[in-house]
Order: C-alpha cells, then structure tokens, then sequence
C-alpha cells in the first residue's frame, strides 16, 4: 500500500468516526427530546438506532485493524489509529446511555405526568456539547480544544449533584411519586456518564495530538 | 526484535494485566466492604488505590504501543494486543466505580443508619465474579468460558431491577431515609455498570480468540 493511499485510508476512518459520534448525539438527543415531549415514538427511533450504532462500531474497528495489519505505521499514525479505537469504544457507549435513557422515558410514560425538580434537557445540552466539542478536537488535531472538555466535566458533575438534592428533597415532600424521581435521578446519571465518555474521548485525543499520555493527570 | 522475545514481552503484558485485574477487583470488595461495615478507612485506601490503577493503565497501554510500533504483529497477536488495550480501558473504569462507591459509602456514613431492602454485597459478589471469569477467559484463551460472563449478566441487571422496586417502595414509606436509598440505589448501578464492563472484557476476548467479532450478536 502507497503511503499516499495509506493517508487517505486514515482520512477514511477519520470521516467514519464522525459519521459514529454524529449517530451516538442524535440518539442521545433523540432520547432526551422523548423526556421532554413524552413521545414514545422517538423511544422506538433510539431503540432502531442501536443496531446501526453498533454495526458501525464493528466496521470502524475492523478498518483499524486492517490499517494496524497491513502497513507498519508510523508512531503518530501508529496512536492516531489507537485513539480511533477508543474513541470508536466510548461513542458506542454513549450509544447505550442513549437507549437506557429511552428505556426510562417508557418506564416515566406508564406513570402518572409529574414536574420534576430537574433540568434534564439542561444538563443533555451540556453533555452533548461535551462530546461534540472532544470530536471538535480530534477533527482539528488541536489538544487544547480537547482540553476544555476536561473542565465542562465539572459543570456535568455540579448538576448532577444539584439533581440528587433536589429529587431527594422532593421525594420526602411527595413520596408518592419517588417512582418518577428515580427514574429521572437514574436519567441524570446516564447523561453524566455521557459526559464521562467525552472526558475519555478529549483524553484521547489529547494522547494522540501530544503524544504523550496526561490521562488523570488533569483530573487529579 | 526475535519472535521469541516479542513472545516474551506478549506474556509480560498478559501478567500485567491479571495485576491490573486484580488491583480493580480489589477496590470494588473494599469499597463493598466499607459499605457493609461503614468503615470509612476502607473507602481511604480505595481512594489511594486510584492513582496506582490509573498509572498502571497508563504502563500497559505504553507497553502496547511499543508492541505494535516494534514489530508488524501477525494477525493473532494484533488481535490480543487490541484486545488487552481495550480490556485495560475497562478494567480502569472498574477501579473508577470502585471509587464512585466508596464516595457514596461516605456521604451514606454522614446520615443515620438505616436498613436498606438491597442486598449489595451479593450484587458485588456477582459483578467480581463476572470480572474473575471475564479475566479467567482470557487467561486460558477460552472464548467459552468469556461467552458465560454475558448470560451472567441478566442476573445483575435483574437484581438491579429489584433494587428501583425495593427502594422506590421502602422510600415510599419510609420518606425520612430518601437520601439513604438513593445513594444505595446509585451503589447499585455502580455494580451493574462493574457487570457490563466485564461484559466488554468478555467480549474483547472471544473477539481475540474467535477472530471473529461476536459484539453485539449475542446480546441482541
């Protein structure tokens, strides 16, 4: 293989691994939008999408792997590939936070409507800004693009806390209706992981960009 | 590089893993621990314990890439090698919900006692179990073995099922103790998320010994 078609497959798998994130955010807004609107039907729309999220998961990683195979790549193409694979990894988990937070929106529609103490669709934008601006990073090579997502962390774990105060305190006034205020303490903790996958992926790319490897030296 | 030392330096990784392993199971029955005799110096050392597992990934991943950079791998050692720097990435968030458990074991210790209707050391049991055989699958390079981690984890998320409905009720009666099944309920995804990350370990290893990718298939 030419080196010149080498970077072009590299450019390939780049383009496919935003096709990926791209798949993972409309499910997990998808899934939000369910919460608010109390549509079952965009439940169905996550559910359908898991099966082309993983399927795609499956062909990234394979392409990575031909490319690992077939060529000995330099260092830096060597840990762009790596960061591909995990990043490929953490999108189709966020995937999956995806369609829990459908499976919950089902759970929350057989019960009775309730206001809850929680900004859900709050805290899905600032997840999902999390995880577009990690890809930001990686489509630009710019680490310090990445490295911003590290803080927004913080804003996603504040929130969270916020929620399990506030759904506590509402429980205890209205015990009635803990069922609902679990569910949407278990949502919160869906999109805080969603944020969790895009600290790893920011991670990531930093570790390709800079080549060296400052995994829980920032978060320490 | 000779094929024999590459070889050697293939098994020096494998070790490291099991070490890794073992260090992330570790943390999770001490956090498990510390929440079943409320003993906060357990939840010290599982907080100590992080910087060690987090700079032990770091090492293996290193050791990875200096594998592949080294020597074009054949396709059966690309494979193990991918499949130890994904097994490692699970095997870190382990010790992160090891982590995340001993930090509600704390906020638990700040509110009175309380009986809580949820059994989470049989949880944790379960989940380590999972691990143990997840790593033991890998150890013998025996996809079956790996393949019995995914039916196990039904029965995780079964009990985890049972916690929302145990708790839900008890907090229902009991509306005083919210705070206290909420983070036991929260305790409790963090032992079903332990199960789905040896659910991924698993996976990683049929993939390295089948060849073949079985994601998705078999719990679809």
């Amino acid at each position: 293989m030419t080196r010149i078609r080498f970077h072009r497959q590299l450019d390939d798998l780049k383009e496919r691994l935003l096709v990926m994130a791209g798949m993972a955010e409309q499910a997990i807004q998808r899934a939000v939008e369910a919460y608010r609107v109390r549509d079952l039907s965009l439940c169905d729309l996550v559910a359908r999408s898991e099966a082309s999220i993983n399927s795609f998961e499956r062909e990234i990683d394979q392409m990575a792997l031909d490319l690992l195979a077939m060529e000995q790549p330099m260092a830096i193409d060597l840990r762009f590939i790596l960061a591909v694979i995990k990043i490929n990894a953490d999108l189709e988990r966020v995937g999956d936070q995806a369609v829990s937070i459908s499976e919950r929106v089902r759970d929350l529609h057989a019960l009775p409507a309730v206001e809850l103490p929680v900004d859900i669709p709050r805290m899905a934008a600032l997840a999902s800004s999390m995880v577009r601006r990690a890809l930001q990073g990686f489509i630009e090579a710019d680490a310090e693009v990445a490295q911003s997502v590290l803080a927004m962390d913080d804003s996603v774990d504040k929130l969270n806390d916020a929620a399990f105060f506030s759904l506590s305190a509402m429980i205890q006034e209205q015990p009635l209706y803990a069922p609902q205020a679990l569910h949407a303490l278990l949502i919160a903790r869906n999109l805080e992981r969603v944020g969790d996958h895009a600290t790893n992926v920011a991670e990531d790319v930093i570790f390709w960009v800079r080549g060296a490897d400052v995994r829980h030296h920032l978060s320490a």
